[in-house]
């Protein structure tokens, strides 16, 4: 089942339009959410969609796996779509492309780094048909129907982002991807804010402006700062073994992991699935300069000294099962902590795993190691503008109008504070909910309909088979578990042939609630014989007295309402 | 069931007795953890317990309402125990007051405030005894067996919080309670640091320290400066509505934003169960300074303009059902948020709430109300000691040994590092674990031997009936839901004779889903007429067989695994 946000069919036409189709923006992700970014637009008989994401389940979806956005209204106008364009590689920006393309064919065009992860998940979960996947770069203009699309080098947490700007019918729309402004980064190559400014100078119609550091003002810190405190933590503690975790797709932080060790005469092993295949590729494309002799096998570092090897590993975000949890719990074949390791947690929780990464902590420590986060030393720094960030580009582009998006609805009032700051009126600033159209035309821009959005949730090999019925039971069962009432009876005689029996899980411990099943029991007997001597055969009727009756005298009991679940057969 | 870790029986006598007994110390709470906060005393005869507290359940534990300590060594020593020590109300220091005094029959020691709080407990769940509550103040000094508790008055976030010093036949131990040094508290009254240097002078076998800001540098700031924050945030909204969350225990916060209100003219209405009932305590106990005509009811607040009220409410960590969550989502029946409102959450959120907290502050960014909370202002300050309160407590303490307690490992650790730093051998610095005996006597101190300690849990009316069992169940439902197969069997004659029925819940939207429900059914029915035809009669490898036929079809079709309950009767 898919949950959308239903609220009509095909929009009306604009009364602005006289004759000329208004373009059509739309957000099918990212909207009062963080992942699943996805952002749509239209003119005429031309589709462009801006990235493909998925987004991580919360505490009311016990079970997904994954949620990707509801792209029904893709689907009906598939025919439209002229390509999809990834901004950068991460999850939230490429996660939902194999799930996307199962449900229409559509060329993507991406830069090469983004491809290439997106052609690693492509290889788990094949297309039905060939992918068509496009290398651009950053300068790269690409026509599709009405639209002409140009990337524009950002910096960001990951090596190969890129803004789009898109020359519409209508005017330029900026689309910023995830950026922040890195006056001092890794690879040289700062966000291009002079393409920015000649946009600018052209005359910018809409921004679409991301959101995730809009409550922070200041500046985001440059990627290198934290190439100085690995710099002194290297030195502090240049006997010890040291352990870095931090986001595989990172690369210039592995890269600056890797020259920190060389320099100080360390090799350095790594580990964990995605940060391998994430090296592995980022290497093979040209993204990484890895010294000769540097990185060696895990199986290898008991040849050396504790300082003279690194580790980089996944799990700094303190995911189960993960190399950096299995080495705290002492469950990695090959890692074994030592009293001499140093770990670095070069990252910074994600909301909502704050215990996860403190039960890791927690487990480090207890082994005796020394652990040093970001309240540590500065060991991290974000990879999204903070607020003087997102008014130099809003200086820049001198924009007409504004719709924050890649936020929560905090997120995206405090991009549009800004935005009004900068100059902006109120009322050119658009805050979207997911699947409203946002109408712009010459004269002017306004909210007009909506298309269906919303969330598919994946769980195992189902995709949308999970909704909010499913969830509801699940929670339930989760909060106070099941009792099952099964019988056989002849309703034609009117007596209980066999059972009821009763089977509870998640409810009691039944060893020690004997009293209690046996009351169950012979409540559910009392009932079932009770209805039957009156004859009832409507079973959905019988079923739910069963029910009520059980759930009250449980209740009182025990004060919990499990699910109960009575199957009666007629025999 | 409870959840030991038994270990053994009755420990064996230290070799250093020498016919003098050991004093006994171990944690049966507060070790390992955050909350449930339990400490026992023992020498010879004696016991005495310093404070009885619940924890909040983790994700690990669905269902679960509240977990307070196994408490199994008290009961079976209940003979021994003179006295239940209280340094103060919080939840995690009285919370489980009522389930213990359902065990054990035991006079309970406490400050005003801590009592009243704790009769309020009481009145909602009776002791079977009339229990025995003893009012003691700061300075006090009450004998209990061989021992003697003085209370000395700390600083912390709710009032009349002691720690507590214990003459014991092996010297004095200091519990610290929960504290921090406030130079400039709100009564005035400073934490006794004078009476703690006269202790220290006089020599101090064991400290027993909290550990829960041990991580954090520098010194906690004074509850003083939230009134500066205050007094700037009221002037500067001085013709909005101010709507201010807090914890209700928090009287001196409540005081001044009371205090605040009136210097600005301001009538204050208070919201929430649990503030009207601390708040009515505590001005009833002579804890709050009521101004006259300030406080009036919530159903008066549209009798005064936005400027002239001030609302103080629960809610303040994010709590669903609290009454910020109804305000922020448009459920509360007498306060509508208007336009002209502001909100400060003057708290910060524990971890593990981020999440709850971050859903109301959207739902009222998108009421368009102005939200404060303690990273735009200074709203909120801890009421635990960081690192140079703790050093500063060790320096006029002098300890001999110190034990950390209140806190996860990582925060023991810490403050271990900081007795280090101040000068006590690590080998007198003793990290334990719940359960776990330290020894104390006159030539030295070491572990030896465990008591039965752990988790309780208590669901509804139920103390203790749930463990891991139905835990494992709970997570196994809540991940991936149910199927039940239910058929009636002739087992003689060796067919089915009704069913089977497959009821399936929390495991795919079964509208949906009709195919793969259909092949469930052919197949237990294959299973069921294949193990009949076979004759099997034990009827738990009959349910193994269909459970594993089931799980493999369905996790080979859906990659998922839910729980299989196959019930089949003998007719």
């Amino acid at each position: 089942m898919k949950e959308n946000n239903k609220r009509g069919g095909r929009p009306k036409r604009t009364p602005s339009g006289r004759g000329k189709q208004p373009l059509r923006v739309m957000c099918l992700g990212g909207l009062q959410e963080i992942g699943k970014n996805m952002t749509v637009l239209e003119y005429g008989d031309d589709i462009i969609i801006i990235d493909c994401g998925m987004g991580f389940p919360d505490e009311e979806m016990p079970g997904v796996d994954l949620v990707i956005p509801d792209i029904s209204y893709l689907v009906a106008n598939a025919h439209k779509i002229r390509g999809i364009l990834i901004t950068h590689g991460h999850e939230d920006h490429i996660g939902a492309v194999p799930y996307v393309l199962q449900e229409i064919n559509v060329p993507i065009y991406g830069t090469r780094l983004s491809l290439g992860i997106i052609e690693g998940k492509l290889d788990e979960n094949p297309a039905p048909n060939e992918p068509e996947l496009y290398t651009v770069e950053a300068g790269d203009v690409i026509s599709l129907g009405v639209f002409k699309a140009e990337f524009i080098h950002v910096n960001h947490s990951i090596a190969d982002a890129c803004a789009i700007a898109i020359r519409t019918p209508v005017g330029i729309v900026y689309h910023s991807g995830d950026f922040k402004i890195d006056v001092s980064p890794l690879d040289g190559n700062i966000m291009d804010l002079t393409r920015i400014g000649e946009l600018g100078k052209e005359g910018v119609t809409l921004l679409l402006c991301e959101s995730t550091n809009a409550e922070r003002p200041g500046f985001t810190a440059s990627e290198r700062t934290v190439g100085s405190s690995l710099e002194r933590i290297f030195a502090q503690y240049e006997d010890k073994r040291l352990i870095i975790a931090t986001f595989s797709s990172n690369i210039h932080r592995v890269q600056q992991i890797i020259n920190t060790s060389a320099r100080h005469g360390r090799k350095v092993a790594v580990l964990g699935r995605s940060m391998i295949n994430v090296l592995g590729a980022a290497a093979e494309l040209g993204y990484m300069d890895l010294p000769d002799g540097v990185l060696i096998d895990v199986n290898d570092i008991k040849r050396y000294k504790p300082g003279s090897v690194t580790l980089i590993t996944t799990g700094s975000q303190g995911e189960p099962m993960s190399a950096l949890y299995r080495i705290a719990f002492s469950e990695h074949d090959r890692v074994k902590l030592q009293a001499n390791d140093v770990v670095v947690l070069s990252s910074s929780a994600i909301p909502g795993n704050e215990k996860l990464v403190g039960r890791i902590i927690n487990a480090l420590v207890r082994a005796g190691v020394k652990v040093v986060n970001d309240s540590v030393d500065a060991v991290h720094v974000s990879g999204h503008a903070c607020q003087e960030e997102i008014k130099l580009l809003m200086a820049l582009l001198k924009p007409k109008y504004v719709m924050p998006i890649h936020g929560e609805y905090r997120h995206l009032y405090a991009n549009k504070e800004i935005a009004e700051f900068m100059g902006i009126g109120s009322e050119n600033i658009f805050i979207a909910e997911l699947g409203r159209v946002l109408e712009v035309d010459k004269k002017g821009a306004a909210f007009n309909g909506e298309v269906p959005a919303g969330r598919v949730l994946v769980d195992g090999a189902g995709v949308g088979d999970i909704g909010s019925v499913v969830l509801r039971d699940r929670k339930h069962l989760a909060e106070d578990g099941l009792v099952v009432v099964v019988a056989s009876v002849d309703s034609e005689g009117g007596y209980v042939i066999s059972g009821p029996d009763i089977v509870s899980r998640g409810f009691v411990y039944v060893k020690e609630s004997e009293d209690l099943m046996r009351e169950v029991k012979a409540i559910a007997t009392q009932t079932i014989e009770r209805l039957l001597q009156k004859k009832v055969s409507d079973w959905t009727q019988m079923r739910n007295v069963i029910r009520d009756d059980l759930a009250r005298f449980i209740f009182r009991e025990t004060k919990r309402k499990p699910m109960i679940l009575p199957v009666i057969m007629d025999v």
